[in-house]
């Protein structure tokens, strides 16, 4: 590309960026305005976040005023697992985008209506590159990251671990079929994530999913800031 | 978003891909004038892409005469496992970029300065989303989908399914442990992606590898087109 195009392309990059920061800011003053607190879950595709919200919805979903919003390129079939497993749920589909952005979001709040009090689960597009860019408005991010993915994977996509609150080694019960080194990749979370909280969790076993809970229901006692 | 800006994101995206598609064409001139088989290979992070081709590199490099070139957004652990494993390979790190498009790999290809007759890997950036839109002058394309990440991947990101021309279902050694239900995931397979060639592998067990270097060995038999 000629330097004047990757110019273009940087411009334009930051009007979307930009465009999206006062959709995010919108939204924060909803979830302000309906005392929500707001989580984005990201991953790779197929790292668990659905089975993690699956086993929040069926344990934890009243104590914890569970509502998700369900991003994916195609099909309806998480926010499916979802409502059978007991959470208001709404499907979100972003066709060839990469990514939920803070406007397709504000939209889905208008049709989900989540409740005065609600935890909103928000899962993202299963990518471990775009939607690290992309603020929703959320209060804390939370990155899924396999033990079947690899160790490295945190410094192999450091600008999506950089932003995590809390990064959950997921799939804990097949650590032992891949020779999990959990203390290298905790090492590496150190090297690019080093506030980050790191939870180890399993949907099967349910291993880690109260702590998950618990760290969730917490958000709701943290001072709320009105930027 | 207001409709001028997503005519504006939609007309840069056109000018993007048009671009792309003259570098692409220039990566087929040096491929058809080194007698170069290229292939794209393609997943989630963390799928099994490198793993698969450090036993091509260790088993079949010789044969194959198989040449490298590995794109991440940071670090060169690929490379270097690739390096260990005895083929040659070069590293592109893409910074924030989501996939590799053909003039970074045209700028590779100056660099790596692969051998007359290789068997050309291209291990793109993890990710089931972006890649799939940037032809990069390949050959073939190869969809690497790991048991853990459920069944339902093709149907969940059709784009990059729909354009394989084998799926590679790795980690076969991991399907009791996941409950795979292959016969689901091939059921999902014929409705993105009726064409495609359906190869079960597992780099830990070695199963799969075989056929995968048969398959990438035939791709120079296949009649060269000029275009």
């Amino acid at each position: 590309m000629a330097e004047s195009d990757v110019a273009k392309v940087i411009r334009l990059e930051h009007a979307i960026l930009e465009k999206n920061a006062q959709f995010a800011t919108w939204n924060r003053g909803y979830f302000r305005g309906r005392d929500i607190v707001a989580v984005n879950f990201l991953s790779s595709p197929g790292a668990g976040k659905t089975a993690l919200l699956e086993r929040l919805a069926r344990d934890h979903a009243t104590e914890l005023r569970l509502a998700v919003i369900e991003a994916d390129l195609a099909t309806d079939r998480d926010a499916e697992r979802i409502r059978a497993a007991g959470a208001p749920v709404i499907q979100v589909n972003t066709g060839a985008v990469c990514h939920l952005d803070a406007h397709m979001l504000g939209h889905a709040l208008e049709s989900l209506d989540p409740k005065t009090g609600s935890l909103l689960a928000i899962e993202n597009v299963g990518n471990l590159v775009c939607p690290a860019m992309f603020d929703l408005g959320e209060r804390a991010r939370v990155v899924v990251f396999s033990v079947t993915e690899g160790e490295d994977k945190p410094i192999k996509y450091p600008h999506m671990f950089a932003r995590a609150d809390v990064v959950i080694l997921n799939k804990m019960d097949l650590a032992p079929h891949v020779d999990f080194d959990e203390a290298a990749a905790r090492g590496f979370l150190e090297k690019v994530a080093p506030r980050a909280r790191i939870l180890a969790a399993s949907a099967r076993t349910g291993m880690g999913v109260a702590e998950l809970a618990a760290y969730l229901g917490s958000l709701r006692e943290e001072p709320k800031r009105a930027s």
